[in-house]
């Protein structure tokens, strides 16, 4: 019984690599490295690097706003997204003040280290207005 | 005949506005605004803003770029994403050099419109290594 199951696996396994084989010689390359916020590149942009907020669920593009060293490390520290404000120049966690507080699944950091990716999983609004997605605004030709 | 059908399209337009309003009591407000290129404000982050990329399929996040008004406007004109490279100072179409041109489907534009979004309709990479994402790097705690 023990034989015959793990000769199934065997199978099993052979069969998830050859089609893993099959897609991936037809799709860009996937695969996820792991970095620690020491590798985030704050300095190349002056301290402040943009971030990308992503709801988790419907994968709408929320917003995008920025962080210092320090916001990404509370991020990390309280599992809350917290930014840092380019016009009052000070860190802030979303919700401080609306109660719209966003609890961050994820962070990503792009190939050259100075873009973030926060998910977050969370039905509040993100934007000021009431809206869950601050890119309400479609740009057509004039 | 046609009045009939008159009659079944108020029912299903009067269920739909029903449905509408329920959901949108215990939803954010969604609903998008038309703009313009010129309601963008560039000159508030010193002509270059930065741009989200999004796959319209996937809705994976694929990069972070830039954009002056002039890429905006190659963009619109064009179909095909346009930026404007902040390291090399100049102007650029996403595949010049790597074929990888990726048509753009949609452009939004944040709530203070100092923010875009591309949604582009490809699947080619988007990322100078090959991946269709540049976010392919997650962070984790040290």
């Amino acid at each position: 019984m023990m034989a015959r199951n793990t000769f199934n696996d065997t199978l099993l396994h052979f069969e998830i690599f050859r089609q893993y084989r099959f897609i991936s010689a037809f799709a860009p390359k996937e695969h996820m490295n792991v970095k620690s916020a020491d590798d985030v590149d704050f300095a190349k942009r002056g301290g402040v690097i943009p971030v990308v907020v992503q709801d988790k669920k419907t994968k709408d593009v929320l917003t995008l706003v920025y962080a210092n060293r320090e916001a990404l490390a509370k991020t990390i520290e309280t599992g809350n997204a917290w930014f840092f404000s380019t016009s009052r120049n000070k860190l802030w966690m979303k919700g401080e003040e609306s109660g719209n507080v966003q609890p961050v699944s994820e962070i990503r950091v792009d190939c050259d280290s100075d873009a973030l990716l926060y998910i977050v999983d969370s039905n509040k609004p993100m934007c000021h207005t009431g809206e869950r997605t601050c890119f309400h605004n479609m740009v057509e030709k004039a």
